[in-house]
């Protein structure tokens, strides 16, 4: 007897969403069905919305934040930005957590990813070579390098701060320590070793 | 200042996306991000597989599995399934649950939901008139009901029996080896396996 299964085109949006980040093969399954039964007025409505990420939106040429196609980035474009302050980042929605602070008004730039010699990501897949021509074209004070704090982060930054030794810019990085909210008990050892090191004076 | 957030095609399908059951909002900034990044090759094929899901396929007029446009239910066409059997489940997925256990062989009607007054899903909601014209026109001698063993499963169970009482036909249900308060996607097939063997006679 031939094995019961889904119509091609189910098992076929099932496959393709079990392929995507964060979804395994049940909430792939579950989320298809949905759409076929209850959501099924929602399928053109997301299928427009993918199209129009892919016709609509590009990436900025100068600092890799997101934008729609013809149109400047709103933060290369906005005049209002100090021009001397340079924030390296990995990714485009780190910008967005970064400005969620409030606590910086510089310029970004995107590298779009972290050196990674176990995924085969070298130096030629980021975007340094924009990253250099960029701190020259802005004559950039300082260059922040807010990137992760794992291993990867920390051989992108210290690769970095190599490549712009020498220049009169100043290099930074985010400083490592305690997470607001948390007492001693939430963190591990690396952060509180961080933490501990790098101690401010509060009073003499 | 204007605050920095992504262009409006993002936002409009991470807006998409969050509204999708088992996606949260930062599973769908994720996703959204994913796709727009490394993954932006996929949206096509994406987009494409929810237009054929839309396009393509249909529920059964008679068992109310998928099928197809234009194409006969695999089920409702197979010969071989024994036509006197009728086994009523709430949802589609509820049948390829079923068939992977390889106890069953008859025929399958999909209810579309079950009884449920807080979610104002009444009787009329439900593929029940479809239900009682089915068992005549196939000269069903067993309904199996297939439901799960929650509150709202019970009381359509109890509704179903009582709507089918007085007619010749033996209308059983799933053993009690199904978990309290458990839908069928929460048992594995073996427990599956033993509700559907040892299931109870509940009214002639």
């Amino acid at each position: 007897m031939a094995s019961i299964d889904y119509p091609a085109p189910i098992r076929e949006l099932i496959i393709q969403m079990k392929s995507l980040p964060g979804l395994g093969p049940r909430s792939a399954e579950r989320l298809t069905l949905w759409l076929m039964g209850r959501g099924v007025s929602r399928l053109g409505e997301l299928a427009k919305a993918m199209e129009q990420l892919q016709e609509r939106v590009v990436m900025c040429t100068e600092c890799g934040f997101f934008t729609e196609r013809d149109q400047l980035c709103q933060l290369c474009y906005d005049d209002k930005r100090e021009r001397s302050l340079l924030c390296v980042v990995e990714q485009a929605a780190d910008i967005l957590r970064l400005e969620r602070t409030g606590a910086y008004k510089g310029l970004y730039h995107v590298l779009g990813g972290k050196l990674s010699p176990l995924d085969n990501i070298t130096p030629d897949d980021l975007r340094i070579a924009d990253l250099l021509r960029r701190v020259r074209e802005l004559a950039t004070d300082e260059v922040i390098l807010a990137l992760g704090a794992d291993v990867e982060g920390e051989a992108t930054a210290n690769y970095l701060a190599d490549a712009l030794r020498g220049t009169s810019i100043n290099v930074t990085r985010l400083a490592q320590g305690m997470p607001a909210g948390g007492g001693l008990d939430h963190v591990d050892e690396m952060t509180l070793h961080h933490a501990l090191s790098g101690r401010r004076k509060m009073a003499q």
